[in-house]
């Protein structure tokens, strides 16, 4: 099989075809998170990289993928995916189902759109949040458009939520399920991974600090004792920039 | 109440104070971990800053303990100290019985009494080991010589493993009822923390990652299917050297 992935899906295409003992190839952008990359082979997936954001990545993917006669997992825009990620929002009622508020990242918008198909049919008053970055609020613009727009440029360095084009799918979930999306810049959203550090003890990588960011910076409208999750969607981030600090 | 501390007792000292609605005075080294000052003081105590080590803080804390008329919490060698970190032995049993080999830290030796202690009562066979650095190994120098030892120069820079005494109280229970300790560098400790962060997607401090390094390193000796716990025992490090990083 075949896909194309930012990283975290990746990880997890290239985990379930070793499992399942099926061959996969990974197309991620050149400029993948190393980790991500490592991490993806390590699960023993072949990995090529190619082009600059996960929209060129992904045409890569479709061309190796005729090519190769293999078969295609889209990493946010695929009904069966969207359910899968969907067992994270019934996971997180099951556990707390006095939640009033979700705030969920959102990159292609798979994750989103599981959790909020998920929560709403648990308790259709919950409110969904999403949260883009401001330098590339692909899902936003298309809501306010009314369609899926294709963002002329993108600056956001995040890689999970680096994405020019949400999928079909996902905008149209996302459209009828989630309340609001607010954005903030890719500078607040690494600010909130360290106090997510600091105060949580958890490494977060840019797109699961996005929610903690959005509430700290007072984005998220709730009335006083609201109960509220943010969905930490993923650590992988470079550590290698820290190698040989001291630490005390 | 008056205590000195590396840093972590400072934190539930001024807590519990805040609890009970008692003053709280707490002496730390003046190159403590900033973000352990802050916390202290956040928690409402009252820090003095003296010394470039636990121990010179600890002389000040007596001497102010004696002005002022407080009363004195010693931050390792006290019996319902040791006691209360016993619980902590208490809880991993009941989480996990079948262990059977346990890692902890040793600064001053509280966390490790406690916890051998509470560990080797509910189970003697299962084996404590202790982790120093070996650019301070003030409990492994006082066991080989078969009483408490003043280390003439300390180097490791890991507050929670920087102490040039151990306790009397807590050398005499390492002695009875910890099976061996282990010692490695700063260095090899500090990338322990990276590898933690990495794959746990914990942020630990240097004494908490020393257990895990230790294992790394392998200089645990367990046979192949041992039930290993390593005590983390806490997450207090400086992540202002972090600020403006760029994790993608």
């Amino acid at each position: 099989m075949i896909c194309s992935s930012a990283g975290n899906h990746a990880q997890g295409v290239a985990l379930a075809a070793g499992v399942y003992k099926i061959k996969a190839v990974v197309v991620m952008a050149s400029n993948a998170t190393p980790s991500k990359v490592q991490a993806t082979r390590d699960y023993g997936a072949e990995v090529v990289l190619h082009g600059n954001i996960w929209d060129e990545a992904n045409e890569k993917a479709k061309q190796l993928m005729q090519e190769r006669g293999l078969t295609y997992i889209h990493p946010f825009d695929d009904l069966q995916l969207i359910a899968g990620q969907g067992t994270l929002g019934l996971e997180v009622y099951e556990d707390f189902p006095q939640i009033d508020v979700a705030v969920v990242p959102i990159g292609g918008g798979g994750l989103i759109s599981g959790v909020s198909m998920a929560l709403k049919a648990s308790n259709p008053k919950i409110k969904i949040i999403g949260v883009e970055s401001s330098d590339g609020p692909a899902m936003k613009r298309s809501v306010e458009a009314g369609h899926v727009v294709t963002l002329d440029k993108i600056d956001t360095i995040i890689d999970g939520l680096r994405v020019k084009r949400v999928g079909e799918h996902t905008f149209s979930v996302v459209q009828r399920f989630v309340d609001d999306i607010v954005t903030l810049p890719d500078k607040d959203i690494f600010e909130a991974m360290l106090w997510i550090m600091s105060r949580c003890k958890l490494v977060v990588e840019g797109a699961a600090a996005a929610p903690v960011a959005a509430l700290l910076h007072g984005l998220i409208k709730a009335s006083a004792g609201s109960r509220v999750v943010a969905v930490l969607s993923g650590g992988n981030v470079n550590l290698d920039q820290l190698k040989g600090l001291k630490w005390n």
